[in-house]
């Protein structure tokens, strides 16, 4: 029963995290280290370096994910922890990179202890996260567990022309290993909550259920431009109208559909754009996320409803297209609970939340029982210098996967 | 009682416009003939000729407003029929000639007819009335009225930085009189719609009430951009939504005020403007119009408060600006009731109404008993190269502007 009073040295996974921001580091704060870019050759270098020291097994596959596997009592797939290195283009230190330094602490915590464990446990940095250089983001992962081919993920291609192989080869990041081969029992993600819910709620550890499905659509409205001092209100097909009704109703959506529902409308344009003129083009967006794909689903089908009948009313046409679809994931219910019960034993306040941004996590869940932790972002900040999150908010999330990472792997 | 039956010739009339269209014509349609232009200067002297052609006393003042008297049995101000001769940069052949040439059409009548009037009877047109490449617009008839002096008038640049004063000394458009010597006894102004709404009912005469005032204000948002993921509802300060409940309420704001009340939002800006953010600001303009000023005082309170209200609740800064602000003209009861006694007389359908744009009329209203007369707009348009009026519509204005001419002058 040792392993339920062990804890981590957050002061040490803290100083890890500070040092690899520390390459692609940003004058004024903040880190640039984008995918198979020279910083990201010589992050992967200083982790392996570290996981080296910690006595791990290294594993590189073909695209460049790499694991680092403490053997267990038994063999067979262990239970990894893990994230990715690879920032955005003005990311901060902790997307990404908590994840897999907290794994790093995790191992370090069980070797300093000397605990072994019954499966091994393994942290691993998946290539590509961001997808901001080659598109889509997630692609290490989706590499890693089969959902996209190594022959087709490297043909992807930078805006200046450079493909991925290119530059696996360029920097000689790819390893030997055929991706899928290495397994994973489990797979754990700690990572930054990216929003503001739990610093306004004043809790420590969020209990990820799952990442919410995402559907976005760009809905054109033509109507017809006329003067706005002589043409009377009930003579007007007036676009910008329709666009402010729709956009108005899709906050009334996200009510009428409640729980974790969220909708927005990040585009309004307006044509010609002048002040005495009823414009006569409209073009906005909408961003519809949920864990439920049903609601999502609903939701869809209402905002279809309402947009159409709106449009009709103001005799204005309409045209809505998808812009991007993908259902939610949904993680595994006996990782949710351990990673529920963990911090409650640990006294963090918890709580129960959907993820609304992408994570290798949400990849890996159909090949093996999944799990997130959430910790604070201050401000909700996250892709942006400013991101920070606390070292105790630090240490507790590296404490519950700690946790939860012994339980599974017992 | 000869005069109650007589009639203007509205092929002559149809045939002045055209002739006056080809000055400044544009290939493909339309006219362009900027104040204070070569295009102005010809069409000057060709209205002039065909002034001086009638019989007509010329009177031009240093700003170039330009009257033709035919003289009355008495002395005495003359009762004034007029309109512009200058045009947008790419408009039609109607829009202020037609009430110019109607004024000769009535004169040449009288003139055939042998009629001669107690007062005198006149035909003006004044400079700038577009404002196009000098502000303000209605220039000429302001500085006519003395509401603007000449020089101070002479001082407007255009964006290639030459003054009126330059151009009035380099084409010797003005005249000898000094503005203001000239007073008008009763002014009538003809003038195509420029909207839709006797079109759509089908109608021949407009009996202008006056003219809207006008209401313009920039209103800017600034709230928190936030991830549209994983930011819940209740935490948002979106720029976005308040400027699209806004623009909804403005809707709303015209049907409850009713009557002629017309609210436009042509202008709606996001930022940063992506589907996946929530904006933190938004800029956004209102065009409010009214010929009624406590109704348009009210429309503007309404407004703000509402746009106060919607900011508060979203927890959003908002900053309203005024852009512009006239008060409505309203034109003479009697020669409103005159015009439409007249117009019924002769059997056509009217319709009382307010002008939503401005015209040299509601420069001259406050000085002497002021109407004017509408005919329609095709589909609406002006400003336009499309811009028409039919043949038949266009003899309806001039024989309504030669009725109530006549009964004025006597």
């Amino acid at each position: 029963m040792i392993s339920k009073n062990l804890r981590v040295d957050g002061h040490r996974l803290v100083g890890r995290i500070e040092e690899l921001a520390q390459i692609g580091g940003l004058e004024g704060g903040g880190v640039c280290r984008l995918a198979f870019s020279d910083e990201d050759k010589q992050a992967r270098e200083k982790v392996v370096r570290w996981m080296t020291d910690l006595g791990l097994d290294i594993v590189i596959d073909r695209f460049g994910n790499t694991v680092g596997i403490r053997a267990g009592q038994e063999e067979g797939p262990p239970v990894m922890m893990g994230s990715h290195i690879d920032t955005v283009e003005t990311g901060g230190s902790y997307d990404g990179a908590l994840g897999v330094l907290a794994g790093l602490e995790v191992i370090e915590t069980l070797n300093d202890a000397n605990i072994g464990t019954r499966y091994p446990i393994a942290v691993a940095f998946f290539s590509n996260e961001e997808g901001c250089r080659f598109q889509p983001d997630m692609m290490g992962s989706c590499v890693f567990t089969g959902v996209l081919s190594h022959e087709e993920a490297s043909k992807a291609v930078a805006p200046d022309g450079t493909t991925i192989a290119d530059e696996l080869e360029r920097r000689e990041i790819g390893g030997s290993a055929n991706p899928g081969d290495l397994k994973a029992r489990a797979f754990l993600e700690l990572h930054v909550e990216q929003g503001p819910i739990m610093e306004a709620e004043n809790l420590q550890i969020g209990v990820v259920e799952g990442v919410q499905g995402i559907s976005w659509s760009e809905i054109n409205l033509k109507g017809v431009s006329n003067h706005a001092g002589t043409t009377p209100m009930h003579l007007r097909h007036d676009a910008g109208f329709v666009a402010a009704e729709i956009a108005t109703y899709v906050r009334k959506l996200a009510r009428d559909i409640g729980g974790g529902q969220v909708a927005t409308v990040g585009v309004i344009e307006l044509h010609p754009s002048q002040i005495n003129v009823v414009a006569d083009q409209a073009k906005m967006t909408v961003d519809l996320r949920n864990l439920d794909e049903n609601l999502l689903l609903q939701a869809e089908h209402k905002l279809e409803q309402y947009a159409a009948q709106s449009a009709k009313n103001e005799g204005v046409d309409i045209e809505i297209s998808r812009l991007a679809r993908f259902q939610p994931t949904p993680f595994d219910t006996g990782v949710i609970n351990l990673v529920a019960k963990t911090a409650e034993n640990m006294g963090f306040g918890i709580k129960r939340m959907s993820s609304g941004a992408g994570h290798d996590a949400q990849i890996l869940a159909p090949s093996c029982p999944t799990g997130m932790i959430f910790v604070p972002s201050r401000g909700g900040k996250s892709h942006n210098i400013e991101e920070y999150t606390d070292p105790d908010e630090i240490a507790a999330g590296a404490n519950v996967l700690l946790g939860v990472a012994l339980e599974l792997a017992e």
